[in-house]
């Protein structure tokens, strides 16, 4: 859990986002990955909608969040951290050769097979929002998106977690289909719907999302 | 070096694929790897233009490629297949702590905060060419990897290299930075630039893409 006191473990948050970036900002899946093994940390918080003070982008060359120290070393990037943090603790990665590497298969998966898709849907949605052209683009990234999805819904079959135990593969793949909360495309798709509710009930992500949500100075605005 | 014979390593590649493609398709990643540590490797061919075959989905989830085994294990995605090479062969992922999560962070920086960016204009001028709402909509997703392409070529500055000593890192960003290769995008970026000519320059480098290129099945289209 989040700390007043001098922790050891150091993550970069935003304590100022949009509304529709509450509950989604990528800070979240790090501070899960904490909470499973019970590892205190204190937040270094940043202001999303501001220029990065002098120096973060040593640390997050991108700007972003979240960046990660613990005392030993300096990451950025929430694959890398999880990585990290999963080596540190079997909890997060499993030690059995074949089973950790289908979950860093699947970490990766969902950073770069999944995601990508599922973010231009937040960015027509939100970022790019009432330029003129996205009604008609929306249905081929849709399109896009939803392919990948129905690859990701086969391969999860009737299994509960992506690599047999619950794993970062998990915290990963639940937080990228976080990306669609606003609109009804995982409706499409049981066996991931199942999936997101099984990972959402889990007290380490209630205990990061209320974390998350408590970091922000403002109140979520109400509807649009 | 491919092999025709039994080889302990086995990647997935494609035979066929769009002209615009050939060059970029991503068992140029893993083959690139092999190459810097002298590993020779079988291939399995796949069509891409064709669904594939069955079961190797249970290989590959998404249809893609690559997909990679040695005997041992079986993994997909590039990035995973990378981080697995590396670990086992210090040439690509150095020893050092600080280094190796150095070079894993920029592994996954490429992979989810660059390509997912540059990936976008591989979409609209390839796979979404024609459709009417493109001209309106390029500018913006043009601005959006070019902000991404400012903050790498910050953080590369003056060095070689992206974690200080070559590795999977490097791999990774240039054929990344390779996606843009029918534009003229990455000229405003010196530094950029002049790391990808770098890095294709390398022996290694060289023999992956006459490798792949001559592994597909029909001579490139000349011109658009």
């Amino acid at each position: 859990m989040p700390v007043q006191t001098a922790a050891t473990t150091l993550v970069s948050a935003f304590d100022n986002v949009p509304g529709f970036a509450k509950g989604l900002v990528r800070d979240l899946r790090v501070r899960w990955a904490l909470e499973e093994i019970g590892r205190d940390y204190a937040l270094h918080y940043l202001d999303a909608m501001k220029p990065k003070p002098d120096g973060y982008h040593d640390w997050q060359p991108f700007g972003q969040v979240p960046a990660f120290d613990d005392g030993e070393l300096r990451l950025f990037e929430s694959g890398a951290i999880l990585l990290y943090l999963g080596e540190q603790d079997e909890r997060l990665l499993p030690r059995d050769p074949a089973q950790r590497w289908a979950a860093t298969s699947w970490l990766l998966a969902a950073l770069n097979s999944v995601e990508p898709a599922l973010m231009q849907i937040i960015n027509l949605d939100f970022f790019f929002a009432g330029q003129p052209w996205i009604p008609d683009a929306r249905p081929s990234f849709a399109a896009l998106a939803e392919r990948r999805l129905r690859s990701t819904e086969a391969a999860l079959g009737e299994r509960d977690w992506f690599a047999g135990t619950f794993s970062i593969a998990d915290i990963m793949m639940a937080c990228v289909l976080r990306n669609l909360n606003h609109t009804d495309m995982l409706a499409a798709f049981p066996a991931l719907t199942a999936f997101k509710a099984r990972a959402e009930a889990r007290p380490a992500f209630q205990r990061a999302l209320a974390d998350q949500l408590a970091g922000y100075r403002e109140p979520a605005p109400t509807g649009e």
